[in-house]
């Protein structure tokens, strides 16, 4: 059995599924358990203490899932890492909803903005790595530079959650302008070629004019 | 002197900034003119139809914005198209922390939806336009896909606003990210260079890996 205080975390997804965040209420969160709404205020003070309890444990499931992506290759860790994050706005669009709504209330809470931020830091950070590890490796171009991809990255992902939730854009055309980007600007030819010379190191060229 | 409607408008804008969108009221718009909160419904129905009429008069100024991106290479229109986009971010935080609310509204309310997407719609179009110029006059890569490059931008410019509103993230290091994008994945060489050959159309090396 899960304790009181995870019990309600749990409990605080499912709400803020439903009802969104704008409107939440302890009340909707205690109707989601077992538990009085007096026992949740006995574990939280108030709704802004159970949301930051909230991001933080989000948090911690979301730097587990993050830390060690799939992949033989830092090429296959990049894109299993990215759509690790892209395919989740479409498996939970309820719950992305919440959060762009959180996000939204950042501007005017400082513990929220920080919360939120370290989301963004860990994924660049974990971005960075593999980029790193690809350049070291040979297999990534090595005039890529990996706090701009990095940063790329993660400004596109929200992009991708920001587009999905407010215009219901489909999540698959995200991925497959991704798909193209890493191919361009992170990998080198997975063919050098008979002609391969420093200045075409790693330039891939999907679009066959090569041919 | 303005109508009424315009006024109206215009002090929706200004409301918007002060109070955001989820704690807006008709009475918060009428504090923003000389006019009666009756007067404001006799136009306006309600908060809902006030928005809906905002949306589509914030849709026709943007329209007419990036309809000729200054510029007199695709190149510069493309880079001043997304400018425009991306400096508007920092210039207008809270307008923009408004936009963002009402983005995370859209899931909840078919209409809102439709209209945001225009706006995502109508960027893309203007970019793939100056992608197709590009490549039909030579300064852009051949192999480039117009489209592609169109949703990866629309997507990356709705990163720029969630990451700046929701993480406080810097819009000048996501501007630096984006200069990398275009030179790299839509330019050609500036320097067409002694080696050319075809599989080498079109790649730049910003990173100095030629020298």
């Amino acid at each position: 059995m899960t304790d009181a205080p995870t019990e309600i975390l749990h409990a605080t997804h499912r709400a803020l599924c439903e009802h969104g965040y704008a409107e939440l209420t302890m009340q909707d969160i205690a109707d989601e358990t077992d538990l009085s709404k007096a026992s949740i205020h006995y574990h939280y003070d108030c709704k802004h203490d159970l949301l930051l309890a909230f991001l933080d444990h989000l948090y911690e499931r979301f730097e587990a899932r993050i830390a060690d992506p799939e992949g033989a290759t830092p090429e296959a860790k990049l894109r299993s890492l990215v759509d690790s994050i892209v395919t989740r706005q479409s498996d939970a669009p309820a719950f992305q909803t919440a959060l762009l709504e959180i996000k939204a209330q950042s501007p005017y809470d400082d513990a929220f903005r920080e919360r939120l931020r370290r989301f963004d830091d860990t994924f660049a950070a974990a971005v960075r790595t593999i980029v790193e590890e690809g350049i070291e490796d040979g297999s990534f171009r090595d005039d890529v530079d990996p706090d701009k991809v990095a940063s790329f990255l993660t400004t596109f992902v929200n992009g991708v959650q920001t587009r999905h939730v407010g215009a219901g854009h489909p999540v698959e055309e995200s991925t497959a302008a991704l798909d193209a980007y890493i191919d361009e600007m992170v990998c080198c030819e997975s063919d050098p070629g008979d002609d391969s010379d420093a200045s075409n190191t790693g330039q891939t060229d999907s679009g066959g004019a090569a041919e």
